[in-house]
């Protein structure tokens, strides 16, 4: 039996907020609590000033990260209520690629009055879209070059990697490129606070790197030849710029420093895991350790997880990365990139205060959305064509359509977007056999969920955990904690006795949603009229 | 001089409202008033039922027709103010094809106990979509006939026309069929009631039937072979159910009843025109009367309408028909099924009270409405694709998107859509000079004038009178009239000397609205990318 006293900290950094969670090493959920980050995303202009910022700006304020990260775990950690109670591992997920360019010491060269102007010197978060040449540039040279990394990542860089931020940084303010001693994912940054190393001996994240940073076990990060060919002064970027130590989820990356003890209210010393991307941190949350479970991580976007055992090439996949999820597998990345967020947009262009009477009345027409049909690219298209700038419509609308009309054509449309990332897993020979949804978003739309296992024609099991990248991240805490701390030696049998779904777990098992067989035959055909759309959607965009 | 105390009277019936003009014979407007249906269009439930109607179902009450018409006429009446005043002659503009079936005596079977009940047996509005499959069927069977009529409406049957309306009803409910003694046009019902005349007297327009009605001044009505090939029970139903006298708009239709006096206020024994298609009046009401200037009458849809010296086959045009719109010309209509109507579904869709704001906001933003491309076909496709099956769609959302932004895009594609059928004419030989804009929508949306001078890079005025039908009627009733009761002998001077536009028309001249060049250039590679999205929406149609 496991020490009840002993408990493990996630902490996990999404796009608004950060989230807290205490669970013990059964499972247990202790105590959580959320805090959202006091500037938000930064869209519109900078904090304190009157800049404004170009389109397709997203940037996130790093003073916020530690805030937030203290205040919600010294919050859930009143809602554990047990005196006797000790922590003996903590694990860091966080959106990627959010990254920024600091000091040597750590200091985001935001937070400094010779940068804090300069929208190019704030960390950009993940859906930072302003990189788009940048992206075409590099994914042109790479596909010139035949890079070895295009191999895992689908043949295609993405916008929202870290190499375009970085030489969009570059290109639109070379002074703050070379101010930055250290250009470093926003993960692996807070990593470095909490444990107060030297920038040398900073964990960074080979999740963080193999998905986002085009690195590769084999052979790092990209080489200085193809570095050159994109920017001459990015050439020894890597060596000089890029400091620190490559580790996997779950490996230690250092002991909770006294400044840091003291922020969050707890001892010093406590072991500290390299971070994993939030999204990648839902697999072990809802205790998918074997092969052939897409965990489905929904939220403001959606990012499908999938491990496998043997390597197949699938174009516009985010990312295929050997022990790039849990150790010992292939973990596929799939993404779709504006889902909760695609809704809320809805929402709003429809002057509408809450989802209430969307949901009831969507729920109240059959499959097809009386003949409206979505594209559902309203951030561009993450899996299958990896291209930031494809953009979403509506078709089939006439004089007396109303807005759960076009809510229930989104709905169906994320499903049918999620229907073809899994029919390409298949046809390229990736089993895919079980489903699990987590993340915010299939606690609070049920229909979500529904549509999508009716598209599927497949169960969908909701994890009972609204906090599955928490906990992932958790497990990652118990994991760095170690097996003489109470802690475990593998992260499988971590994620096996931690995340598993259990009856009783918090008193609640995981909701299994079914496919509705009649529906399934309805969307059909809607399946090929939803890829005929998109691919003429593709095709406009080729030519224009 | 003519008779400054001479006046005549145009009644306009439009899809929500009668609105009743007088003028002098100099083109003076001395009085006008509008009076709304009172069951306005009945679209959701039979009047005084609780029965539901079919989607596509759009009907009218008979009674509100010559309610309404009292109503606006007296209180118009009561604005002339002019004791010395007589009027010399009534003109009738209608909606077309707007429908219903009545008893020999003219009685609507809607208002009958036995089919009140019964949808089918109420007035079909133009607007009804709901004879697809009749519509379809008909179209079949021309085409494998090659019926001459096909060569005057652009070789496909319309969904709104005489013809597919009425076979709905033999379809669906033929024991309405079988009781219809009369089938009519709303219009030359109007003027029949007005006239009090046996039905075997009453005038049916020229215009009506050559546009909706595919008669032709060569063979008249569709034979009886193709009516048999239709529907065995068609066979007879022009000579059996569709009594009358052919004439032409401007030729006496009868004089006013003693009845409809009383109900007027006015003596009996006025001279009545025949009826003309509300849209089509709008060419003699702006005083068009010289070929090469296309009208456009735009409400709640657009009618654009030409006169020429030539017959040109133009594939999509609703019709060409000779002295359809004035005598001596080919007269060509062409038309847009949802304009007003469309713009007031976007407001309602994107929860706005007015448009004052959606107008402001898009004003704001550069053509091409940010990436976002409307398709306007939202209730189908008249011109050029003849297709009421076809629907409308947006392309190129963002998530930054706002109302405003599809707004300005919806706006851009109707102009888009009417640079197609100028276009269309143009490349047929068919020349188009001029460009005039009335109807209500022009004075009330100042926008959608500029931007559709914007893309057809060309001068556009809107003429003074908001009354652009209704002069057109009451320049007919002035025609009725004739040159011995002070009225004219002939259609083209009254044309040219009641309707044309002057500085001394109520004291306003036109509005001439000239394009901005730099818009125009950039409205060309949008108009490419219109072009694409339609043949898209046209053939993924095809498909299903």
């Amino acid at each position: 039996m496991p020490d009840k006293h002993a408990l493990v900290l996630g902490l996990d950094f999404g796009t608004e907020s950060v989230r807290a969670l205490f669970v013990d090493l059964d499972g247990h959920e202790h105590g959580w609590s959320s805090s959202k980050y006091k500037h938000g995303q930064i869209t519109a202009k900078l904090p304190g000033t009157n800049i404004s910022l170009p389109p397709d700006y997203a940037l996130q304020h790093p003073g916020d990260w530690l805030d937030s990260a203290a205040k919600a775990t010294r919050s859930a950690w009143r809602r554990v209520g047990n005196a006797s109670a000790r922590i003996i591992g903590i694990g860091v997920d966080f959106t990627s690629c959010t990254m920024l360019p600091t000091q040597a010491d750590g200091t985001p060269l935001c937070l400094l009055s010779e940068h804090r102007a300069n929208p190019l010197a704030w960390p950009k978060l993940w859906k930072h879209h302003a990189a788009k040449t940048q992206t075409d540039r590099i994914d042109q040279i790479a596909s010139q070059r035949k890079e070895q990394f295009l191999e895992q990542c689908g043949g295609t860089i993405g916008l929202e990697w870290f190499f375009p931020k970085m030489l969009e940084t570059l290109d639109e303010a070379p002074e703050v490129y070379r101010a930055a001693e250290v250009w470093v994912e926003a993960g692996d940054w807070v990593v470095w606070q909490l444990t107060g190393c030297q920038a040398d001996e900073m964990a960074r994240s080979t999740c963080q790197a193999g998905y986002k940073g085009m690195w590769t076990s084999r052979d790092g990060f990209p080489s200085k030849p193809f570095l050159r060919a994109v920017h001459p002064e990015l050439v020894d970027v890597v060596r000089r710029k890029m400091p620190g130590r490559m580790k996997a989820p779950g490996q230690v990356a250092g002991k909770l420093s006294q400044a840091m003890a003291k922020k969050l209210g707890f001892p010093e010393g406590i072991p500290v895991s390299t971070a994993i991307i939030d999204a990648h941190a839902g697999v072990p949350g809802v205790g998918a350790a074997d092969p052939g479970t897409l965990v489905m991580v929904c939220g403001t976007s959606s990012c499908h997880m999938l491990n496998a055992v043997e390597y197949h090439r699938v174009p516009g996949v985010a990312g295929v990365v050997k022990d790039g999820i849990l150790p010992g597998m292939y973990g596929y990345e799939a993404g779709q990139a504006a889902v909760g967020d695609a809704f809320d947009w809805l929402r709003r262009l429809t002057g509408q205060k809450t989802f209430a009477q969307l949901g009831r009345r969507a729920r109240a027409i059959p499959p097809g959305a009386d003949g409206v049909l979505c594209v559902d690219w309203f951030n561009g298209c993450r899996t299958p064509l990896m291209d930031g700038n494809l953009r979403g419509g509506f078709l089939g609308l006439t004089l007396r359509h109303e807005p759960h009309h076009l809510y229930r054509a989104l709905l169906e449309s994320s499903a049918l977007g999620l229907r073809w990332i899994v029919d390409l897993l298949r046809e390229r020979g990736v089993p895919v056999k079980k489903f699990i949804a987590t993340g915010g978003l299939p606690h609070r739309n049920p229909l979500f969920v529904q549509v999508a296992a009716d598209v599927l024609g497949e169960n969908i099991l909701i994890h009972p955990s609204q906090q599955g990248p928490a906990l992932g991240a958790a497990i990652l805490g118990a994991v760095a904690a170690g097996k003489r701390a109470g802690g475990f030696s593998s992260v499988r049998s971590a994620v096996r006795t931690i995340g598993g779904v259990r009856k009783d777990v918090n008193g609640r098992g995981g909701v299994l949603v079914a496919p509705d067989r009649h529906h399934a035959k309805l969307y059909e055909p809607l399946y090929l009229r939803y890829r005929e759309a998109a691919a003429f959607v593709q095709r406009q965009r080729a030519v224009t």
